[in-house]
C-alpha cells in the first residue's frame, strides 16, 4: 500500500541535513579531549577549536554577514584554515579559498565575480591583497591572520582574527547546520583551463558524501594523525579537514612545505596520513637521506593532480609511503575516483606495479558513475584498453554548478552527465587510464594551467603574430608550459623579452620556461596543430 | 548573493537518490568478477548475482509486483535472503523480512497488518506458512525456495524461486533507483515488546548512510570475506548484506549456525568479518578445541543484541576475533553507537578491558545524536556514571514510522528525538552505558522479549491469577524469562503443566523457563514491583 508509506512527514529525529558541520559537533562532544591541530607551539584540543570556531562564527554575524554572503580567504595551511572550514558553513557564509599563488589580476577578478563581502587573509599576504584592491580600485572588508611562524607580517589595518572570536557562545544541539542540505557551502574557482577561472559551487549535501565515501575509500580508522599538505584552497584539500573532525584526526601544519620539513613532521609526530601532489613526493624522495629508515608503520597516502611518475612510486614505495593515486576535478570536489590496489599485482616487479598505480581506477564508493563515454556514439567504450571516450561522472559530489554562468553549467551537464574533459581509456578489469587532456591543460607541479590563459598573454606582446602553448615534460615539475611563438614581419624580439613579458602578467608557475621560434604547424583550415608541438616539445631539453 | 547560490536545479549529474542500489551498480561495474558468494557447492561472481538479482526483479514486475507492495521474506541467510536485499528495492517493492523462530499466530498477524502481496519462503518453513495460513483464514501468492543444503523441503506448489527469474534482461545505468531516497526500502517488524509488533520503516536514504557509516565505524577494506551470521531478518543483517555489495565482499554462507560449522567456514574461507549476538560467540569460545590456534590475522566482529559478557571479551580475544560492541534498535536500523577500542586501555587488565568493551559506546558516524537525556529536566545528563536519562537518538538512520501507526510515531518522535526506551549513564568520557531497559525487554540469545506478551499467554491459563515475567541471569542465553504466578484460590498447577501450556502459544525461546509460584510484591496503587521480582530472580538457580 503506497500510500501506508508515504504518510511520514521527515521530522527533526529521522531527517538531519547532510553537512560538514555534522562532523564538527561528533568533534566537540566525542573527541573534545583529543588534539585537533599540532603547528609550532600551538596545539589545541577539538574542544578548543572547535571554540574558538563557535566563537568567531558569532563574531562574523555580530560583523554582518549572513546566510549566502561569499567570505574570500587568502590563507595557506595553518589551524586558522581549517577552522574557517567549519565557522563559515556554521555562519551560512559560503567559503571562497583562494589559491595563494595567483596573480593578483585574477584574484581581482574572482572578487568581484564571486560577490565577495568579507576578505580573510593571512599577514604575509598584505602585500598581493594591497595589488588586489589596486587593480579592483575599491577595497573589501578585511580579517588579518596573525601567525606566529609567518616569515613576514604587513598590514591593511584590518580587524584581526582572534579579535573577532567570540567567546559567550552558547551552542545548542544541530546549530548550525543549513536548513536545506542543497545550500552551497563553498565557492572553488577553476584555474580556468578555458579562459576565465569559473566559480564552482559545492552544497553541504556533497561535502558530507565527500568526507564519509573518502572514509571507506581509504580505510581511515578512528584518530589518524594528518599532515596538513594538499592546500586548502584545492578542493578544500579534497576534503580532508572535514575527514579529520568526524574521526577526531590530528592535523600537523607546518605552514612551509620544504621537504625537509615534512620529513621531520612525519617522524616528530608518528603521521598516518597525508595527501599530496607528485611534485611533492617527488621533493620527499630527493631529500630523503640515504641513512633514513622506511616509515613503519607505513603511512598511507593519497596523491592527486596528475599521474605519479613510476620512478616516484618505486621510491616512495621503499621510504615507507604506501601511496594511492586518486583522480577528480574541482567539480567534482577532489577525487572521485581510486586506483585500488589488487593482490594480484603483489608478484609483479616494481615497475609495471607502478605502471598499475598510474592509474585512475575506479569510482570511489560514494560516487555513482565514473565512465567513459564515447561522446559521437553516445555510449560508454569497451573495457579493450584502446578506445578513447571522455571521463564521465554522475553523483552526489558533483558541483551544484558555476556561479552566475549558468550556460557553463548546462554545457557540463549535457546528457546527464558531467564532463571532465579528460580523454582515456579502460582496462579489462574496468580501470579507468587517462590519455590525453582534451582541453590541452598543462599540469606544473599539481596545479592545472590553462594554455588559452597564456597563449591570451604572448598575443598582447607587440612583437607577436601567433602562439601557441603546449606541455613540456620536466623532471622537477610533470609538465611546464613552453610556448612556440611566430613574430610579426620586422618585428624582434628575444626569448628573455617574452618571458620576462610574460611574468608581468602571470604567477611564476604559468610563466613558459620555454621559448621556441618557429612556423606554427596548421590544418587545412589553420587550426594550429598542437599535437605536432607536444611532440616537438618532448624532443628539446 | 544568495540568490546566486540558489540558481541551481538539481540534475542527474549532480543529484543521485541515496539508495543501496548504487551498490549493485558499483558491484556489477567495478567487482563484477569477484567472488560475491560462497554457500556449500555454490559460487557466484558479482556478475552472477547481480543477473540473477535483475532477473528476479524483472520476474516480479511480470507477476504483477508494483512499487510500494510489500513482500514478505520467511528464510534462513541463504544466498538468495541477500538476492532479495537488492531484487526486491530494485523491483520498487518494500522487502519484510520475517524472523524465522516466529510462532504462526504472530507471522500471520504481521501478513495481515504489512499488507503483504507476495511471501517468498524457503522450502523448509513451509509447515509454517501451511499453519499461518489456516490462521490467517486465506493464502497468499507464494514464491518457494529449493535449497539443495536444507535438512528437509515442502511446497505448497507455489512458483520456483529460480522459475521466476528472468534471462532477457537489459540494464541501463542507474535503473532500479528510487525516484525518492526518502521512499520505503524496507519493514521490519519489532518483536513487540510493548505488546503487538509494530512494522518499522526504513528508507533508501537510511539504508544508504547506514552502510557508507558501517564501514567508517568499522573500517572495512574492500574485499572483505564476511560470514554470514547475523541474520538479516533482524534490521536487515544490520545492513550488512548491502555493505558487501559496496565493497565488493564474499559472503559466506552455512544456513545453520551450529559453532563447529561457523569455526569451520572462518578457517577455511579466512574469514576476515562477521557480525552476532554475544551468544553466538560464546557458543564459539565453548567449541573451542584445546589446540585450536588463534585466528591470524585477527577477524573482526561487531557483536550487538545485549551487552557481552566480559568472560565472552576474554575468550573471544584469546581466539584472535577482534570483538567491538555496537548498540541500536530496530528503529533505527540496526547499530548506531559503538564502542570504539580506545589506546588508554591498553595497558589494563583483561577483565576492566572486558567491562569497558560492554559500553554501549559513541555515536557512529552516520549518527548526528546518541545522547542521553533526563526526561523530566528535558536536558542531557552530566558525564557522571551515575545520572540516569533515556537514550535518544537523532540522525539519518532513524526509521520513517511504524507503519499505519501514527500515534505510536508520534510518541516515539516526541520533542525532536527518537526515544529508545533504555536507561543510561554517561561516562566522563563519553561513552553510553545502558543500566536498565525502560521497557522490561528480556534479550534471549539475541533475541528481544517482550514480558507483555508472555504475560498475556499467563493470563489466558485457567488457573493463573496474576503472573510477572522478568529476566532471569543465564549464564548460556544472557537471560531468559522468569515467570513469577498467583494461582486463583482453589486452583491447581505445576512448573510443567505451566511451561508446557506457554509452548503451545510462544515460540521456544519466549516460554518461561521458570516458574514461581509467590504472592507479586506491589505497589500501594497495585502495580507489580518488577525490579524486587528482578533481585529474586538473580538469586534463583
Amino acid at each position: 500500500m503506497q500510500k501506508n508509506f508515504d504518510a511520514f512527514d521527515k521530522v527533526s529525529a529521522n531527517f538531519v541535513p547532510l553537512s560538514p558541520v555534522s562532523f564538527l559537533n561528533h568533534a566537540e562532544t566525542l573527541h573534545s579531549q583529543r588534539t585537533a591541530v599540532i603547528y609550532g607551539n600551538i596545539k589545541r584540543s577539538w574542544a578548543e577549536t572547535a571554540k574558538r570556531i563557535r566563537g568567531f562564527a558569532k563574531g562574523l554575524a555580530s560583523m554582518g554577514i549572513k546566510k549566502g554572503d561569499t567570505v574570500s580567504v587568502l590563507c595557506p595551511n595553518i589551524p586558522e584554515m581549517l577552522e574557517l572550514h567549519f565557522a563559515l558553513p556554521v555562519s551560512g557564509a559560503v567559503l571562497n579559498t583562494l589559491n595563494t599563488r595567483l596573480e593578483p589580476e585574477t584574484i581581482a577578478y574572482i572578487l568581484d565575480h564571486a560577490d565577495t563581502q568579507l576578505l580573510i587573509v593571512d599577514q604575509e599576504l598584505i602585500p598581493v591583497v594591497e595589488k588586489v584592491f589596486e587593480i579592483m580600485g575599491r577595497s573589501v572588508p578585511l580579517i588579518e591572520i596573525s601567525d606566529p611562524n609567518a616569515p613576514s607580517t604587513h598590514t591593511l589595518g584590518g580587524k584581526n582574527y582572534d579579535d573577532v572570536i567570540e567567546t559567550d557562545i552558547d551552542v545548542k544541539p544541530m546549530s548550525g547546520f543549513p536548513r536545506d542540505e542543497w545550500d552551497a557551502i563553498c565557492l572553488n574557482y577553476t584555474s580556468g583551463t578555458s579562459g576565465r577561472p569559473k566559480g564552482v559551487v559545492y552544497h553541504h549535501r556533497g561535502a558530507y558524501l565527500m568526507a564519509l565515501g573518502t572514509i571507506a575509500a581509504w580505510q581511515t580508522p578512528h584518530y589518524p594523525i594528518y599532515l596538513s599538505v594538499v592546500p586548502m584552497f584545492h578542493c578544500n584539500g579534497w576534503g580532508h579537514p572535514w575527514v579529520m573532525a568526524m574521526l577526531g584526526g590530528t592535523v600537523v601544519f607546518t605552514r612551509t612545505m620544504a621537504a625537509d620539513v615534512l620529513l621531520d613532521a612525519i617522524g616528530k609526530y608518528a603521521v598516518t596520513h597525508f595527501g599530496a601532489a607528485p611534485i611533492i613526493l617527488q621533493m620527499l624522495t630527493d631529500a630523503k637521506s640515504d641513512d633514513m629508515k622506511p616509515f613503519d608503520p607505513k603511512v598511507k597516502v593519497l596523491t592527486a593532480g596528475a599521474p605519479p611518475p613510476p620512478s616516484v612510486l618505486e621510491k616512495t614505495k621503499s621510504m615507507g609511503l604506501e601511496v594511492m593515486q586518486v583522480y577528480g576535478l574541482t567539480e567534482t570536489y577532489g577525487h572521485i575516483s581510486q586506483c585500488l590496489w589488487q593482490e594480484s599485482w603483489e608478484d609483479l616487479d616494481d615497475a609495471k606495479q607502478a605502471q598499475l598505480q598510474a592509474q585512475q581506477g575506479i569510482a570511489m564508493p560514494m560516487v555513482d558513475m565514473v565512465t567513459v563515454i564515447d561522446r559521437d556514439k553516445d555510449q560508454p567504450v569497451p573495457f579493450d584498453s584502446q578506445t578513447q571516450g571522455e571521463i564521465a561522472i554522475r553523483g552526489n559530489t558533483v558541483m551544484k554548478g558555476y556561479y552566475k554562468d549558468i550556460r557553463a553549467t548546462e554545457d557540463a551537464f549535457a546528457n546527464g552527465y558531467f564532463w571532465s574533459g579528460d580523454g582515456a581509456v579502460v582496462d579489462p578489469d574496468g580501470y579507468i587510464q587517462i590519455k590525453d587532456r582534451l582541453k590541452d591543460v598543462i599540469i606544473s607541479g599539481g596545479e592545472n594551467i590553462s594554455s588559452v590563459e597564456v597563449e591570451a598573454v604572448l598575443f598582447r606582446h607587440p612583437s607577436i603574430q601567433a602562439a601557441a602553448i603546449v606541455a613540456k615534460p620536466d623532471p622537477k615539475w610533470g609538465e611546464v608550459p613552453c610556448a612556440f611563438v611566430e613574430l610579426r614581419d620586422g618585428a624582434e624580439a628575444n626569448e628573455d623579452d617574452i618571458i620576462s613579458f610574460c611574468r608581468e602578467h602571470l604567477a611564476g608557475f604559468k610563466t613558459p620556461k620555454k621559448i621556441v621560434f618557429a612556423e606554427l604547424p596548421k590544418t587545412s583550415t589553420g587550426k594550429i596543430q598542437k599535437f605536432k608541438l607536444r611532440e616537438l616539445a618532448k624532443s628539446l631539453d
